[in-house]
C-alpha cells in the first residue's frame, strides 16, 4: 500500500505538531509531502531533518535564508512566502492537505488544494466561518472531501458515516463552557489572559484557547456545521458539556441520537481525519467511566458570552457577515492579548464592526477579502476610540 | 415503491404490539403480512381485523377454532401448531420476519426464516443466548441480514453502521442496573415479584423485567452481543448507567468511541430493524438534556447479581452451556414469577443447572433441543428439592 502522502500546513502550531505525532507513530501509512509555517523557523527546521519532506515553505520572508541554508544538507526544496504555500497545497503528489494554519491565513491555500482535487483534513475554521458557502460549493465540484479535524466536527462526521445527512434531525455541538462558564458579570470584569490561558480541557493554542473562554469558538464551530453538514442555524444546539467527553451528537429524525466520545486528545481526531476511512490502533487513552462517571449538560450562558448569538445571527443573515464576524473577533483577541482591551470588550467590538461594515449579500473571494480588512480596520478604530 | 412485508412473530407481545403501532404509523413503507400469537386469540382477532394480513398463526392448538370462526368472513388464512409458525416465516412474500416470541420457542421459527433467506428484526434474545454460533453461521451463509430489536444490540448495531466489526476495540454494554441496584443482601431477600414489577424504564414483559432486576438480562445481552458483531467475551465491558438514556457503545481502536442514545422507548430501536437503513420521521419524544442533564456510571455489582458472571462463564465455555444457563433461568423466574422461590435463590438454580448439567462442546440444533429439555428438568428438581 502506498502511503499517503501529506501536505501539513502550518506544522508548527499546536495542531501541526500534533499532526505530526501521529504520522510519527503510523509512518507505514502516512507520510510528509509538505511542512509549512508562518515564522516559526527553528522549529520548521528541526521537522524538515525528522521528516524529510519534499518541500517545506516558510511564510515569513525574512526566515527564508536561515530556513534555506540550515537544510542546504538535504534535497528538500525550501520555498518562501503565501503563495509558496498554495503553490505547495496544489502538488501533484500530494494526497491530502492538513490545514492547520491560524485564522484567515488558512482561506487562499485551503481554496488552492481543493481546486486541484486534494482531500482536504480541515483544522483552520476561519476558512468555513467566513466562506463556509464557497468552500463547500468548490468541495463538491471538485468531488474532494473535507475531512474535519476539529474533535466536534470529527464527532458530528464519525456519527454520520454510514448515515444520510438529510435523515438529520439536529446537531447538538457540546462546548466546555470555558473556563469563566459560571462567572458573574462582575467577575468576568476582572477576568485577565492568563485566567484564560490556563487549565484548559484541551491542548489548544493561545487564539483558540480565548475563543473558547468567550464561547466565540463554539459560534464559530456552530457556523463551520451549518456548513460542513448542510444543516440550518436552527437545527444546531449548542450544549454546555464540562466535561469534554461527549464530542458532539448528532440527532436523526427518527429521535435517535448518535454521540462521539474521547478524552480531550487533539490527535485522535487528527488521526481520523488523515487516515480516514481507517481507524489505526494507538496509544491514546481511552475513557475510563469510572473516573469520568457523570457527564452533565447546561445550556450555554448568552446573556454573559453574546458572541454565540452573534455567530448565529451573522449565519443566518449570511453573505459578508461571518467574515466580519471572525475579522473583529481576531482584532478583539489580539487586543485583549496585549492586554489592551478586558475580555467582555471583546464582544463590544464584534457587535460594533457587525453594524459598522456594510453587509454584501452575494460574498465572493473578493469581497472576503474587502470585507476581512475593512473590518480589521473597523474594529482597530473602535478599540483605539473605547481606550480614549 | 414497494411496502416491506413483515411477517410479526408474537404480535401480541409487548414487543409485538409496539411493532404494530410502528407499522401503523409508517404504513406507507411497512405492511403486515403475518401475525401469529402464543395463546392471546382475542388481541390476536382484533390486530387480525385491523391489519388484513394474509396469514395468522395461533400456536395453541385449542385456540384455533375461536380464530377461524371470529376471521370467517375475511379472506385471511388461519393456522395453528408451532410448524405453522416456522412456515409463515418462510412464505415467499415475506421480506421481513420480526421474532418477537419469548424464550425458547422463538428459535426454531428464527432458523426457518434464515433458511429462506428472510431479513431477520430480532427481537427473541433466547435465539441468540442458546444458539448464536448455529444462527450468525447460518445467516451469513444465507446472506440475510440480522437487525437487533433490542435497544442495546440496535444501539451497537447503530454506531457500527459505515464502520468495519475489525475496528471494534470493545463494546459497552450499558444496563440501567434494575430496581434493587442499590440494595443489601439483607434487602434482596426480601424482595418480591411485585418489587421487580413495578416501575422499570422499559415497557417490557414480566420475564424480561425479572431478568432487567437480576442482571440475567444483561448477561444474555452480552451473549448475543458476542455473536451479533463478533466480539470476544473479554471486549465486552457491562455498565451500569441507570439513566438508561445512552443505550451502549463501541470503543474501536482508535480510542474513539461512539454511542446511541434516545429516550426509553422500544419503539425506536423497533423501527430502525423494520425500515432499516431509512430512518423515518416519527413523533417519539427526543431526549432533552436539560431534563436528564446528568449521566451517570457504575461497575455492576456481580457479588449481589452473581448471574452476570455465569453468563461470562457459559459464553466463555461455550457448547450447549448458554442453552443450559437459559433454560435454568427460565425455570427459575417461572418459580419466582409463582412466588415458589425467592429472588437470590434464581441464582441458585442457575449455579446448580450449570453443574449438573453434561457440558457439550460442538452443539447442534438437536443437542440444544436435549439440553433444554434436562436442564428445564434438573432446575425443576433443584426447586423442588430445596423448597423441601
Amino acid at each position: 500500500m502506498n502511503r499517503r502522502q501529506i501536505a501539513v500546513l502550518g506544522s508548527t502550531g499546536s495542531i501541526g505538531t500534533q499532526a505530526l505525532d501521529v504520522i510519527r507513530q503510523h509512518s507505514d501509512v502516512l507520510s510528509v509531502f509538505a511542512l509549512t509555517a508562518h515564522r516559526q523557523v527553528d522549529l520548521l527546521i528541526q521537522q524538515a531533518r525528522e521528516f524529510l519532506p519534499d518541500t517545506v515553505v516558510i511564510a515569513d520572508e525574512s526566515k527564508y535564508a536561515q530556513l534555506r541554508d540550515a537544510l542546504h544538507d538535504l534535497p528538500i526544496k525550501v520555498w518562501t512566502g503565501a503563495d509558496a504555500i498554495a503553490e505547495v497545497a496544489a502538488a501533484e503528489s500530494v494526497d491530502m492537505v492538513l490545514t492547520a494554519m491560524v485564522g484567515y491565513s488558512g482561506l487562499q491555500p485551503t481554496i488552492s488544494a481543493i481546486r486541484a482535487g486534494k482531500a482536504i483534513a480541515l483544522a483552520n475554521k476561519e476558512t468555513l466561518v467566513i466562506a463556509g458557502e464557497l468552500i463547500t460549493q468548490l468541495a463538491q465540484q471538485h468531488q474532494t472531501p473535507i475531512l474535519p479535524v476539529d474533535s466536534e466536527h470529527s464527532a458530528i462526521f464519525q456519527c454520520l458515516v454510514g448515515e444520510k445527512n438529510s435523515e438529520i434531525d439536529k446537531i447538538l455541538l457540546t462546548a466546555s463552557g470555558g473556563p469563566f462558564r459560571t462567572f458573574s458579570a462582575e467577575q468576568l470584569r476582572h477576568v485577565t489572559k492568563n485566567d484564560a490561558l490556563k487549565h484548559p480541557n484541551w491542548n489548544m493554542g493561545a487564539k483558540v484557547t480565548i475563543d473558547s473562554a468567550s464561547l466565540m469558538n463554539k459560534g464559530f464551530e456552530m457556523i463551520e456545521a451549518r456548513w460542513l453538514f448542510g444543516v440550518q442555524p436552527d437545527n444546531i444546539q449548542v450544549l454546555i458539556h464540562p466535561q469534554s467527553i461527549i464530542h458532539s451528537m448528532v440527532q436523526f429524525k427518527d429521535a435517535s441520537i448518535k454521540a462521539q466520545m474521547g478524552m480531550p486528545d487533539m490527535r485522535i481526531p487528527i488521526q481520523y481525519a488523515l487516515a480516514y476511512p481507517a481507524r489505526l490502533r494507538s496509544d491514546f487513552v481511552p475513557v475510563d467511566f469510572m473516573q469520568f462517571h457523570q457527564l452533565t449538560f447546561e445550556q450555554p450562558d448568552t446573556q454573559h458570552f453574546p458572541n454565540l448569538n452573534y455567530a448565529f445571527e451573522a449565519v443566518r443573515q449570511g453573505g459578508n457577515m461571518p467574515c466580519i464576524l471572525n475579522a473583529a473577533n481576531e482584532i478583539a483577541v489580539d487586543a485583549f492579548l496585549h492586554d489592551r482591551i478586558g475580555f467582555q470588550a471583546m464582544s463590544r467590538v464584534i457587535e460594533h464592526t457587525m453594524q459598522a461594515v456594510p453587509f454584501v449579500a452575494g460574498a465572493t473571494l473578493e469581497t472576503y477579502i474587502q470585507t476581512n480588512d475593512e473590518a480589521r480596520a473597523k474594529a482597530i478604530e473602535f478599540i483605539i476610540s473605547i481606550k480614549n
